[in-house]
């Protein structure tokens, strides 16, 4: 059992499945989103496996609608169309509240057999050329110490490119861009399903234009190209429109083979100082 | 009455909206899914301001379940989530059959006032630089003659750029890109929900690599940026991984002003030659 694993612990419960969230994955009080998506994309895969159908999650796209706290935590997906390639699915994550539950998160997930996907590639974008891991920052020296203490990040080994980590030192390049590598911090492999918590574990891309504090998502989608190879993954995460405080964060995430095995885009909204 | 407006003509129903999709905006017998987009987003649009939440989509992330044809068609909106700047909605499109009804697409919508988002301008990525319009190629007259006798395609005058049309000769440059002008064919300028007809109006961005044939639509997520300035839209379409027969289209939309209004990811299913 590694600390993700744990993490994404179901139960077959009524109509879904119950799990429990924990601080381990949080940064402040509220669990991480993307540790949501994929508890979420695991409960999807289950229910459409029973039912015969896929089990790797292709498409992602999701709204969040409250913060997930430490506590019990119900999936509740629904098959929407069980195709020949492709499944198609609604899920939502919700969680105890008084007498009733508070929704966090609905999502529509495709799934499908990545390794259908594989080949041939016609056409691709390599990893950008970066300093090896040895030669970059931990993340974890680099944000600001409410982060650093965060349980979050003590699940990662995340490092940066030094030529884009100037915002930890108050000298964001302005470029809109991070790069870096990671991996998890017990040394497990991640697969299809952790490529989602991946996508949403750089610090936020908005940093490196000067943003401060939290940047919650207001909408994220995230596409998984292919099952992850063993080893350090490689991100790139930039923004080509940041505007009155919104602004679109994409991620790009290659394994140890140099293949894009996952991309993203979520809207966010940062606070800029005057 | 523009030709678009008749075609967003929605009227309630029950709990939710009835309107009529028409072969005017089919490409063979299907109705294009940017339509049904907007279609859905001016459902939600309605629903959410007539329980005074906001207007405008931020964002727009949907699953197409079945093709939409001619006739009768509902739009069922949600709202999930009712916040001080922002409203979160899901909806459901469906058509009759039989003594039932089969559902054509599912997405989840963010709303929110525009205007609060267009300065100051953190970020952004300017439009590239390609010839006016009346020195850039019709797309009438570029695509395979079962595209050319589309409804779809009337309904818009899109000037694409000649750098990016080899394709239409049998001769795909294989950079997987496609750019050029966009705008209605009667002259009606587009809006905030007429943005997301735009983000899926183009023709594949597949065919540069060399695909043939059509190329269903797996998961759509659009972000308006802003408000469009009347005039003539300028559209850059590109994907950064196509293998095995997926493969991302991101198309960018700017307005006669220079600014990105739009922008969006689509994963697709395209067929390549062996």
């Amino acid at each position: 059992m590694t600390e993700l694993t744990d993490a994404l612990r179901l139960e077959e419960s009524g109509t879904g499945w119950a799990g429990t969230l924990t601080n381990d994955w949080a940064i402040g009080d509220a669990v991480n989103g993307g540790l949501l998506m994929s508890l979420a994309a695991t409960a999807v895969a289950r229910s459409s496996t029973a039912a015969g159908g896929h089990a790797d999650p292709l498409t992602f796209s999701g709204v969040f609608l409250s913060p997930g706290a430490a506590g019990p935590v119900r999936v509740e997906p629904q098959i929407l169309r069980s195709g020949r390639s492709m499944t198609t699915a609604q899920v939502s994550v919700s969680q105890p509240a008084g007498d009733g539950s508070v929704e966090r998160m609905r999502a529509l997930l495709t799934l499908g057999d990545l390794t259908r996907y594989a080949d041939p590639v016609q056409k691709t974008v390599a990893a950008p050329e970066i300093p090896p891991p040895e030669h970059c920052v931990s993340a974890r020296d680099a944000p600001p110490s409410t982060l650093t203490e965060s349980g979050f990040l003590k699940r990662f080994d995340a490092r940066m490119d030094p030529a884009t980590i100037g915002w930890a030192a108050g000298e964001p390049s302005g470029n809109g861009e991070l790069r870096g590598w990671l991996r998890l911090a017990d040394g497990a492999d991640l697969d299809a399903i952790g490529l989602l918590l991946v996508l949403d574990a750089f610090p936020p891309v908005s940093f490196d234009l000067g943003s401060v504090g939290w940047v919650p998502t207001v909408e994220f989608t995230g596409y998984v190209r292919g099952v992850p190879a063993p080893g350090w993954l490689q991100l790139r995460l930039h923004t080509e429109h940041a505007a009155g405080g919104l602004l679109n964060e994409d991620c790009q995430v290659w394994d140890s083979s140099g293949r894009l095995v996952a991309h993203s885009r979520q809207l966010a909204s940062a606070r800029f100082p005057a």
